[in-house]
Parts: structure tokens; sequence; C-alpha cells
């Protein structure tokens, strides 16, 4: 190392809108995507891992007129000039991958796939520039059926991943386990909406934009704020105005009523919106086909309705980008209101920009970090319990014996480590408490003199504290540490374990 | 889309170095990296995740003079100028982890990382430029405690991973379990040797160099071409010259007596390289501390030999990278020679790059690729084994009807798929058996009138053109196809797929 490079000190941080994560998080976030995993590949669906980069111009993202690729992605020139970007999704190179394979892949191609992607955006509050996608797509069957599958799967899939919450130490919510629901409609219905006023042409394309991004506000402005933007246009808080669609009267009620058709799920009917959509675009060719496609699903899913599965005709977002069926996730009230967690759809356009033919596909994709959200990871406390049984190293050629514990305690099935740093007892009990360690196993001189090894509980006077009751018996009938034979190490061990899992469920904890 | 984009049609492709994995590798690896995961966690390690990019000068490959950061990274500008690199191993990031976080960490610091890391190198035959890497570091404990610890759960993570081969349906060889064996030296007897033959001094750096990319050659060019090397140089087979080390004869004996303490495993007595070393080095003060290092990491592992621990102080490799002890994985005969699956050692200057300051820390690194070479994966037969169930499709209909079968049949634990493509019998037929279907399911109107379902075997016939034996009687026993009540569905295939596995231990699939 030369010395110009010796005096300079990096300053170690990570880079904007990048995160490290530690413990708990990775823990659950690997439980949920395995649980999800299992329900795909049960459903006959394999993983498909591709790598991070793909060539700038097979991602989609080309732009020939700029020598660099445009923003959103991250890219590079590789050494033989040709831009890669790392994948801003997983359907990209799914894309890719089909057009490659084609003819040798068995049709339907099912896959599922697990990984990080990156965006090239501006960082925010809980806005990263790396995240985790999970995804499964049928590529090469038309709808309704795949489409009926992909939802049904989807909701499985879903509450599999819930279900992660139960088994986890790090549940901090009670009550019953919340259940996915799932909502579907379809472009078409809108497609229908939009002949039934007339706005089918191939002129119209502005003013459909328009009165889309206006009907995506609805749950935001209402119903009110909505009618301005689709009539003469509207003033903000701020005093910004936003230049209106321009409908006609009429046509504007018929679009409410469309947004409407939703239903109030208080009140109760959101089974309805099917039905109240129909009265609106069932004459329409479009919605026709819409109606057809959304009634086909119905008929492939058994126990439908039990399955949280229910039509919401409004859905506008991600119409744009899908071609017919479109599903939208969300979970319900307990944990708070955690929006949208996945959502999915039909895309017959994935694999024509490499092969020039349209191949039926689709899709869903689950929001690992909004479920994950739902876990609200108490911090020390539930940290704690996950901490290893600590062996101190009392004495320097021990060393042996001490990981003879430690092994016999994992072999038992209980975290252990042998203390390995180089400070005394004192920096050593600190270790242990800093680590959420349960237990201490303590084995000096005077211990092995005896045969014997001492077990010190280290949550119980933390616990006692806590406790408000007046306990004094139960405190008597538990010592913090307690010494025995050096052959019940694991015995004993197992039952200072299982007190605290009882003092935890009587709420001590 | 523009019209200039529809005619530009990107050709589909990886990118350079880069590669698709599919189904079995992937399914193979997960549950390696979970039993590798499962032993560190059980030693008291918890997961870290950092993300893929660090900044370029945090990483450690920042040349100050030149703008663009050297080869060996692929490397981006941010938008506010600043460099970032995606990350080439997972010690890097761990260093800037630890710095970053030095006071708040309990120390030791046991951390342990699986991941992608990313390589901007010529790529080669079986050399990608992305590759999977699964670390395991205690940071914050000096020598011999925390080595001896890292070099147990090295070989026990391994021995785990190995365990994987058992279980799976994609082992390809027969035979008892491999299991790993752990190489150990330290850096400190090679000082140690230098010393003995005068070459510790700051001008012999070069020399010390020479001398070791030589020993590093004793495995390939044996005692003659290494004599060579350190001696008057050497000139090979293409003629080319390399110039030797020019040590003195006396000197040469004894690097190749050092070289040859390894011992001859076939003759035995590779137990006892570290007398032998001692032997050569044991008066030098850094060979003194090399031995005590070694006799303090066996002194802490209890069953030292039967782990299959053992010294080599022979060992070159990574001894420029690392500053105390080291350690070399490798599995045994039976899977050919699959040479390292791993390494590590003790690098106390970790964090010194951030802070200033010597933080100890040792860690060990598994090759996943090197490990899943073991399962050498067969492609068909094996990949058909993991196919779903597949019930056809026939009658538009029955969708649900289907789907509850497969619901059912999920819910006993077997893969199933309802055929949701749209195309007839005959290539749901081809598909399922491109799909490496066990069963497919067919329930058309006349068995759905007759209230039945018919099973068909899908492997039998192949099975049975397989088998050389006159097995008549066996074969009449298993018809490849049955019709069986509704309500029997799960049975029948269950019993099915169960003489499937028979066949398989039987020798016919």
């Amino acid at each position: 190392m030369s010395k110009k490079e010796k005096t300079f000190r990096p300053k170690a941080r990570t880079p904007r809108g990048f995160r490290d994560r530690f413990g708990p998080e990775i823990a659950a976030e690997r439980e949920m995507l395995e649980r999800i995993s299992a329900v795909y590949e049960s459903f006959g669906f394999d993983p498909l891992e591709t790598p991070a980069f793909e060539y700038t111009d097979a991602l989609g993202k080309f732009l020939p007129d700029i020598d660099r690729p445009n923003q959103g992605v991250f890219s590079l020139q590789d050494d033989d000039e040709q831009w890669m970007s790392l994948r801003y999704d997983l359907t990209a190179p799914l894309a890719r991958y089909v057009a490659e394979h084609y003819d040798a892949l068995a049709k339907p191609f099912r896959r599922y796939a697990v990984g990080p992607v990156w965006r090239n955006e501006k960082p925010g509050p809980g806005r990263f520039r790396q995240f985790t996608q999970c995804d499964a797509d049928t590529v090469g069957a038309p709808a309704p059926n795949a489409d009926a599958e992909m939802c049904m799967m989807f909701g499985e899939a879903l509450n599999a991943a819930i279900g992660a919450m139960d088994s986890s130490p790090y549940r901090a919510t009670s009550g019953p386990t919340p259940k996915a629901k799932i909502r579907v409609s379809t472009r078409k219905i809108v497609d229908g909406l939009f002949e039934t006023i007339s706005l089918a042409g191939e002129n119209d394309l502005a003013t459909r934009t328009a009165v889309m991004r206006s009907m995506d506000k609805f749950d935001r402005l209402g119903e009110g704020g909505v009618r301005l933007l689709l009539g003469p246009g509207r003033k903000d808080e701020s005093g910004d105005f936003t230049a209106g669609a321009r409908l006609a009267d009429r046509d504007i009620d018929l679009v409410i009523a469309f947004l409407n058709s939703s239903g109030d799920e208080v009140s109760g009917d959101p089974a309805g919106s099917l039905e109240r959509a129909a009265q609106i675009v069932g004459a329409s060719s479009a919605g026709e086909i819409g109606l057809k496609e959304l009634h086909g699903i119905k008929n492939a899913i058994p126990d439908f309705d039990a399955r949280g599965i229910h039509f919401d005709c409004a859905i506008i977002r991600g119409l744009e980008y899908y071609t017919g069926p479109v599903f939208e996730a969300e979970i319900g009230s307990q944990f708070g209101s955690l929006g949208s967690v996945g959502g999915g759809g039909r895309y017959d356009g994935l694999v024509e920009r490499f092969k020039g033919v349209e191949v039926p596909a689709v899709g869903v994709s689950i929001g690992i970090s909004r479920l994950l959200a739902a876990f609200e990871f108490a911090t020390d406390p539930l940290r704690m319990a996950q901490g290893p049984v600590v062996i101190l190293a009392l004495e320097d050629g021990q060393m042996a014996a001490y990981q003879t514990m430690a092994a016999e305690l994992r072999a038992a099935g209980i975290r252990a480590e042998v203390y390995v740093g180089g400070s005394g007892m004192k920096a050593q009990m600190k270790y242990a408490d800093k680590r959420g360690s349960p237990v201490a196993v303590i084995c000096g001189g005077d211990e092995r003199a005896r045969g014997e090894v001492t077990i010190k509980d280290l949550r119980l006077g933390a616990e006692l504290s806590k406790s408000i009751e007046d306990n004094a018996e139960w405190r008597e009938a538990q010592p913090a540490q307690i010494s025995v034979p050096r052959e019940k190490l694991v015995e004993e061990t197992r039952r200072v374990l299982a007190r605290r899992q009882t003092a935890k469920s009587r709420g001590q904890t």
C-alpha cells in the first residue's frame, strides 16, 4: 500500500438511496419468500433466475437518439461498447428469456422469479433504489383460464406470506390473521366505457389519457374533484389549474356512475360491481368482451367468493400497461392501511418487441417490502428473543470444552456460541446482554472443579422489574442463576428457555 | 410506441459473461444455502444484506490518478457525480458496514451474508461475471479462538451442504456421502520460513513475492520445476523463460522441505505437517508465533481429527491477502477432483482503511458454484421427476372443477396444475410430456358422466421399454392408465406416484 493511499480515509456510508438490512428483517423476508415460492411451485411454476444485467436495448428502455440510455435505469458501457443496464423489474428479463428460448419451451411457460431490481430514481423516505420483487407469470396462454389460475394463486401466495406473521416472533400485533383481498377488473371494460361515451377513436387518445388520469384520482379527490377534471378543469389548493377533459355532462355522469360501480365495502355489496358496470358498458363491443373475460375468470375459480376475490371495475391503475384482466391485492385492516401489496394482469405484448408477434401472457408481482411493513419490527425485545446462548470463555485452556458445550446445545436445536473475543468476564456479560442472549453459561475454575456449570437467566431480572403485580412467590421459585452438574447443561438450559416462553405468554415480556 | 421503435427488433440474448438459470439448479443452490445458513445461525451468526452498490472509494478499488475507476469492477457515475461500483465480494461491504456502525455493534460482531457479486472480467468457459458468494465473518476477535470456531463452523456448514446431495432427486452419483476436508495453516509460518532463509527484510519484498509465486506452483510443476524457479530460472514448454529467485542451494532445500511438509495423504501422516514445519521454522520468531496460533486452534476444537481438519503448512494461496491463519476446504474423491470449494482466514486490516486502526477479523467464503458442480445435473430423467401432475382441460365449462382437482392434489402435497393453454387434447398430452409430468389426469364428458377420472401414468411406458429383464407379470399388474371414481383422485394419483418411486429404486428410471 503506498503512503498516499494510506492517508486517504474514505467515509463509510451506503450509496444514496441504498440501505443495509440485518437480522430479523432478512429472516422475515426469507420466510415470506419461501412460503410464496412453495405455493408457486405447488401450482407447477419453476424458478427462473436471470442476471442483474440485460443489454439496454433488450430491456426496452433504448432511446436511439441519445448516447446515454435514459434515466430510470442504471446503465454502463461494456468493454465492447455495448450498453448494459441493471434490470428495473423481472418482466423485461422474462420477455428476453422467452424470446431467446421460444421454440424449446413447453408452452404455456410457467416461471416464478425472486430477486432484487434497481431503479435509478431520486430516493426518498422509504423509497429505495434497490428492492426485492417476487413475480409469477404464465406465457403462451390466452384469457381467461390462465388469468383465473393466476388470480387464485396470487391470493393463496399472499395468504401463505401473511401466515408467516402468525409463527413469527417478530409479530407485533395480535388478533386474527388478516386475509388478502384480490380485486379484479379488465382493461376491456374501460375500453367499453370509452366506446359508450364515444371516445374510442384513434384521435381521442389524448382525451382518453386525460380521462383515465382523472378517474385514477377518484380515491383522493372524490366525486366533486373528478367531475371538475372531467369537465371544465380544476384549481387545486395551491392555486394551480389542471385543464379539464371537457366531456359532456351526460358522459361525466356515466364515468362517475362507472367509478361508483365498485360499491361500498362497508355498506356491503362489493360483489355487485360487475352487474353495475355491465349496465353502463355492456352494450359496447369492448365492454361485452370484457364482461365475458371476467365471467370466464369467475367460472374457472372454485369457491370464488370464499377466496377473497371480487370484481371492481373501477380499477384504473395499471390499465395503461396491461392489455386485458388486471389484479390488485391488498391486506385488511388490523395491520393498518397497507394499501396495495401487489398487482398484475395480462400483457399480450410481452415478447412482441423481440419476435414481432403477440404472445399472450399474464402475471403477478408481490410487493415484499409492503408485506414486510406489516410486521412492524419491534426493535429490542423481539430481537432479543433471537439471541444465542452465550458460553463465557473464562479459562483459556478450556476452549475445546466450551465448544463442546456449544455443540451439545446446537445439537439440541438451541442457538449457541462461545465468546471468542479477547475481553474479561464483565465485558463478556455485557456482550451477552447486547446480543440479546437469553442465557449465559458460566464455567470457571470453581465450577469445573465441582463438575458443574452455572446457567444464568439473563432476561429474568428485566422481566420481574417490569411486572406490576405482586408475584413474590413466583419470583422466589425462579432463581436468576443456578448451578447444575455439567451433564445437565442442555436439560437445564432448555428449562430456562421454556420458562422464558411461559413468562412471555403471561405478558411479562 | 413510435414507428421507428416498432421496426427496431433487439436480439434476445444475455449480456456477455452472464447466464440464466432455471429450475433444478436453483432449487439445489437454495437447498444448500438454507442448510449452510442454518449452521451459521446455530453458531450465533446473523444475516446481513448490503446493497449491490458501494461507493467506489469505499470499495477499496479507488485509484486517485484516473477519472474512471479501474477494471475488475462494474462502475458508474451517479447523478451527483459520485462513482459507485457493484460489489466484487462480500468482504468489502462488511468492512464498510462495520466501520459505519462500529460503536453500536456488539463485538465480536458475527454476520453471514449470501448474495451475488460481480466481476468486470473477461468471461470464459465456466467463468461468469456474476456469481453467488456465501460468507461468514467474526469481526473484533483475536486469534486463535475465533479462528478455531470459524474452522469448525466451516466444516460443519460444508458437510451440511453436501448432505443436501443425499436427499436431492438430482443426485447423480451414489455411494457414501463425501466429507469436507479443511486444511489449515497460517501466514506467520511462511513468514517464519522467510526469516529462516534471511528474506524477512524490507528490501526483500520482491524476492519474497517471487518465492511465494514459485511455491504456489508446487502442485503443477513439482519439485524439479520449483527448484528451477527458486534458483536460476525456468524455461517452460513454449520456450518462455521465467527468471529465478536466485536463492542459495541450502535455502532452496529448506523451501522444498517446507513444501514437502504437507506429507503424502495417500501414504499417510498428513497430521505430521505441523511437526515437520516446526523443525524448519520453529526457531524463527514469526514461526514460533505461527506454531502457537496453530496449536491454539487445535486446542480450541473438540474432536479435532474426527472433523476432517488437518494442518498443511504448505498452503500458499491466499497468504498475500490474509494476515494470520488460513483455511482451505475441499471435497473428497467420488465426486471427482472438485478442488477447493471454499477458503478463508484472518485479515486484521479489514476496517483499517476507514478507521485508521486495526480491527481483528476472520472469515470464510464458500464457493457455491463449485459445490453445485458436485451435483452433476442429469438433464432429462431427473428433471422429469420434478414435473407437476397435469390435469387436462377438455371441457371449457369445467375449469373450476379441474381447478378443484388441482387444489385437492396440492393440499395432499402433490405438485399439480390445470392446463391453461388454448390447445386440444393431443397438444396437452405433448405439453405434459415436455413438462416431465409423472401423471396426467383426464376428465372429459364421458368420465364426468360416470363420475370418474382417468389417471394416466406417463412414465410407465418409457420405464417398461427400458427394462431388459422379463417382467411381463409385473407389467400386466401396472396398467398405464386407470379410471377411478372422482373421489379417489388423490388416493390413486398418490399410488401411481409411489409406484414410480418403487420403479426408480428398482433401477428402472
